[in-house]
Parts: structure tokens; C-alpha cells; sequence
């Protein structure tokens, strides 16, 4: 690799590890959000999953992906993914009440 | 559900829709400079997976996550379901080329 190739690839890295950072930080803030979530529904007695909720959440990720030029498809996956582990988290909390 | 917990259920959900847009987006942009890395690594005829990039990558975001309050572990899986995605992108710029 060439010293230019290098110290483009270290500059391209430097801004994806800002992008993870701020990713890191907005996962963060949402499972704050979905916590509260959790802890409203346990009292309520409501159920932890939502699938109508759910298929809305998806149809308009989708739709923001395509604005955004994001595989619409790697965006269904990856709130998928989000909400797998939220729901983890709301049956934790529904055992533990 | 009485009112006031679907109120409350209403503007959590404004708020993760919000958090979700902001991810969307971001991850967009890393897929750009993700596909910026791409293009260089098949231009320079490097390999499209670095394993010791991918361990920095990892102990940063973990540590990032236990001071953003956030499991390591699930920051660790959200990061190799990317570099997942990131290099099925690789390995198809590398076919292409």
C-alpha cells in the first residue's frame, strides 16, 4: 500500500469512528427511550411485543432508507436486530415485576 | 390503557421514531465511506476484511457503549452485524472489478 492509499484509508477510518460513535450514542439514547417503554407497558399490563406497531416502524425505515440511499432491505434487518434486543429487555423487566 | 399511558406511550414512541431517523441516516453515511474504503482496498488489491481493524473497532465501541450506559456486548454484535453488511459491499465491489 502506497502512502497516499494509507493515509486516505486512516482519514476514511477516522470518520467511520466518528459515525460509530455517534451510533453508539443514539442506540444508547433509544434504549433509554424503549426502557421507559418497557417499564409503561409492565405497568399497564400490556403486551411486550407490538406487531402492529412494529410493521409501521418498518414501512417507514424502509421509506427513509430509500430517501437516504440505504439498502431498504439492511434496514428492515437492522431494526430487527434493535428491537430483538428491546424486547429481550421488556420481558426482563415484565419477569422481574 | 387509559389515557394518560397511551399519552405517554404516544410521545415515547415520537421520540424513538425520531432517534430511529437519526440512525437511518447515519448509517447511510457509513455506508458511503465504508464504500469509499471499498473502492480503495479493490484499487490497491487489499483484502476486504482487516481482523485487527475490526479488534480496535471492537474494544473502542465497547468501551464507548459502557460510558454511554449501553451492554458492550450487544455494541459488540451491532458492530459485526455492520461489518457483516460492510463486507458483503467489499467482496461485491472486489467481484465487480
Amino acid at each position: 500500500m502506497d502512502n497516499d492509499t494509507a493515509k486516505h484509508l486512516a482519514d476514511l477510518r477516522r470518520s467511520i469512528d466518528n459515525v460509530d460513535a455517534a451510533l453508539v450514542h443514539m442506540l444508547a439514547e433509544r434504549f433509554r427511550f424503549t426502557q421507559q417503554v418497557g417499564r409503561l407497558k409492565a405497568q399497564a399490563g400490556l403486551p411486550v411485543s407490538d406487531k402492529h406497531r412494529e410493521s409501521e416502524q418498518i414501512a417507514r425505515l424502509r421509506q427513509l432508507a430509500e430517501e437516504a440511499n440505504l439498502d431498504p432491505a439492511f434496514a428492515e434487518e437492522f431494526l430487527n436486530f434493535i428491537v430483538a434486543e428491546v424486547i429481550r429487555h421488556h420481558e426482563k423487566l415484565a419477569s422481574d415485576s
